[in-house]
């Protein structure tokens, strides 16, 4: 058997998009970044609990609302991520972080 | 010229890990926990400017603060993707949602 593709972010974010675009449009930037923070609620409480199952539906949830409002506004996450990451730590520019702790640039 | 290979979520955590992930994991969740709330606070802010770039790159630190409490606590963000929303919206089960809004399962 082989392996399933990796999912990637363009991946997350199309799938997003084909569920929720339509009404994650007509909510908006701000509704949304509410809808976040909810799930960010919930993934503070799920990382103080020890349900691995639970935690792993929080983390899901968060990012798939990351996702969302990336959509709405436009920002593509892979990009982003090469952007600020591809060049390794953006504080020491090395793949082996050199700072303190993360600094930034 | 071909395509640069899609970034996946496994790619993201694994360069988050080869970066930080000794002082990640020396820092552990709580401290994790605060860094990502820096960086959503940051988002928020760049969420109501109109800097494309600047939103990208607070995308990019929020993104990958996420990844970092997802290693620091044994998550596999793709796994955990394709659990919740792999066979669609949680709500109703279809890939073009047709629930009130997003609902929870």
């Amino acid at each position: 058997m082989s392996e399933p593709t990796p999912l990637s972010l363009r991946d997350l974010q199309a799938l997003i998009h084909k569920m929720y675009g339509a009404k994650d449009q007509a909510r908006g930037v701000e509704g949304t970044f509410m809808w976040l923070m909810e799930e960010v609620g919930e993934l503070s409480a799920a990382l103080r609990e020890d349900n691995h199952q639970a935690l792993e539906l929080e983390f899901a949830d968060v990012l798939a609302w990351l996702a969302t409002i990336a959509n709405v506004s436009g920002v593509d996450l892979e990009s982003a991520i090469r952007k600020k990451y591809g060049s390794g730590c953006p504080g020491c520019g090395k793949f082996l972080c050199q700072c303190d702790d993360r600094l930034k640039p």
